[in-house]
């Protein structure tokens, strides 16, 4: 399996870009097409010296994005990047998958213009896998999709089932909806739509609203709201994890006692970062576009790059974007016949009030 | 001054609500009048033994509200309970404010109905001191307010301003707006209307968007939002610090070294809890209504209650409400003029168009 990879996206490419690609080579079944600056990526092939030259490959993309690029420009003004050209290798056919760890925005932007989003999809999502207290769940989006009506919520439940079901290998994953608990209003107008839908749809395992605070208890495999609220969790989750280091770190270098109690802890704070760490998990897809495309983190090491290729290879081979598609269809079919089925019991409703009156 | 004090609301009442009352007595001037069952209220004076008599008064309220009622229904079936007769007194003007750390939405539902909102405010909300890495912030709301108007947003920040005015003692409050930060579309529908009326009002100090990213970085003083991101943000971090805190925990106790170390450091653990447990402020105001009412965190014990109370007779002190009223009515009208300029400069415009054609 040939895998595309942004070798210019991150903010430290081309060479930890490189370095992961060469890890992810030698470790899996696969071949690697880095794509950028062909002398850069040549000069970080080189000094690594010994990678297996059989199973990577380079091809020449003219420009980069950089991270303070504007999405909307760069999807337009940067055709020649090397986001743009590893879309490409996708689209026609010449990879099965492409990974990037540059420009969030950018890359979704360019993914939806160059794959297109999959028949039946509206919406294209990105999930993050989150560590929690049972494991892990799936929550989407997380991109900027805001503002979304009841179809989006159940597109966003059905692409995240199907990704929770390869990821974590569950059979039928469980979907919670992301909203809060105060009685009388369960959520706001959309959440409390998006619920009347999601908790009739056959296609899904749906088991209810998931409250922030139960967010990292881990109830459901996957978590669906809209990119606002999606933000809102990730990033405020993110903070709060920044905000609590800082306080320990202040904490634990208050005196010379605390420092030295704090130095032989220094491995159990190390794997405390290393489990509560989202990113840790190589790459976030964005789901719904035609062909697999993973967003690894702004500041990916080889060792997260390796990780995104790995859930790259992962999706590609198991055909995720065919079974989102089967299930979309599906689902959409279904609520043809609700519809339908709605529509006629109305009528005969009426009929009988007519009939009986 | 007078302070009402629910007696029965909380997860360690009445006691820890009694021991709480007795220490606001003692260190401030005001009289306490404890609201609920007369015979328990005396037990807990009668077992703290050595109190200020002359500062603490008792009366009886036939009925509790529970932790597990049903707001709705509390309100309108428990109308001799604590929580009801404690805000007829501020109604009647016999105390200046009221104190629960009972069922918060139960609370906000009969303070709504009893105390009714202030003039021009259609929401009363309810705002939360977060502590970050600058100092402190209030977000609000994170009560029950859902899809909620510009206007809303605008009376958000004049009452969290009038409110951060007073307990962090700064005379013009920054405000912020929670958002996303996603280029092309900063914000959904709401936001973005939001965003447009904040900038334009010379009543408060509004300094753009804040990112979940940004939240515990500490930028603005009053953060605002609907009560669904508000509510989000805030019970996520909740999740995020307890799942961290598991974390921690499981990794300090791995082996015996590592739980040696972690007991010299447990002063510090401690005290970390303390600065980055939002609660320890003593509870959250509900602004807007008619009257000072305080809702403090149901797990409140005597020290916890001792703050709150001591919130009360601040606002009180300082007259929130008279700050409020002034600036949402200065807000209202200044619309208007807005409105009325708006209107007469597009006659203009049409005239000059009609005129120069």
């Amino acid at each position: 399996m040939r895998i595309a990879v942004d070798a210019m996206g991150g903010d430290h490419a081309p060479r930890e870009i490189v370095k992961g690609a060469i890890l992810a080579a030698k470790e899996y079944d696969i071949h690697i097409i880095l794509v950028g600056d062909k002398t850069l990526i040549q000069q970080e092939l080189d000094k690594a010296g010994n990678y297996p030259k059989e199973k990577i490959s380079v091809i020449h993309a003219e420009e980069a994005i950089t991270m303070d690029d504007l999405p909307s420009v760069a999807v337009r003004k940067k055709r020649k990047s090397s986001v743009h050209e590893g879309l490409r290798l996708v689209k026609k056919g010449e990879a099965r998958a492409f990974f990037s760890a540059g420009n969030t925005g950018a890359v979704m932007a360019c993914a939806k213009l160059i794959l297109r989003p999959i028949e039946g999809v509206d919406r294209p999502a990105i999930g993050a896998v989150l560590p929690n207290a049972k494991g892990h769940s799936v929550i989407l989006d997380i991109g900027a999709n805001v503002d979304c009506k009841s179809i989006h919520f159940l597109q966003f439940a059905i692409m995240g089932s199907a990704y929770a079901k390869i990821v974590f290998q569950k059979d039928e994953p469980t979907v919670g909806l992301l909203s809060i608990g105060e009685e009388d209003l369960k959520g706001n107008e959309s959440t409390k739509n998006a619920f009347n839908l999601l908790k009739t749809s056959p296609l899904i395992k749906f088991i209810g609203n998931v409250e922030g605070k139960e967010l990292y208890k881990g109830g459901a495999d996957v978590v669906v709201c809209d990119g606002f609220a999606g933000n809102i969790a990730l990033k405020v989750s993110e903070s709060a994890a920044w905000y609590i280091g800082k306080l320990l770190k202040e904490e634990l270098t208050k005196n010379f006692i605390r420092k030295m109690a704090a130095l032989i802890l220094k491995p159990a704070f190390e794997s405390l970062k290393k489990r509560a760490d989202y990113t840790e998990y190589g790459g976030a897809p964005l789901l719904g576009v035609n062909g697999i495309c993973i967003i690894g983190h702004g500041s990916s090491n080889a060792n997260a790059v390796k990780n995104g290729i790995k859930v790259a290879y992962e999706l590609a081979e198991q055909r995720l974007n065919q079974l989102i598609e089967e299930r979309v269809k599906a689902s959409l079919e279904r609520l043809k016949v609700d519809k339908v089925e709605t529509f006629w019991n109305n009528i005969k409703d009426r009929f009988k009030k007519i009939t009986s009156d």
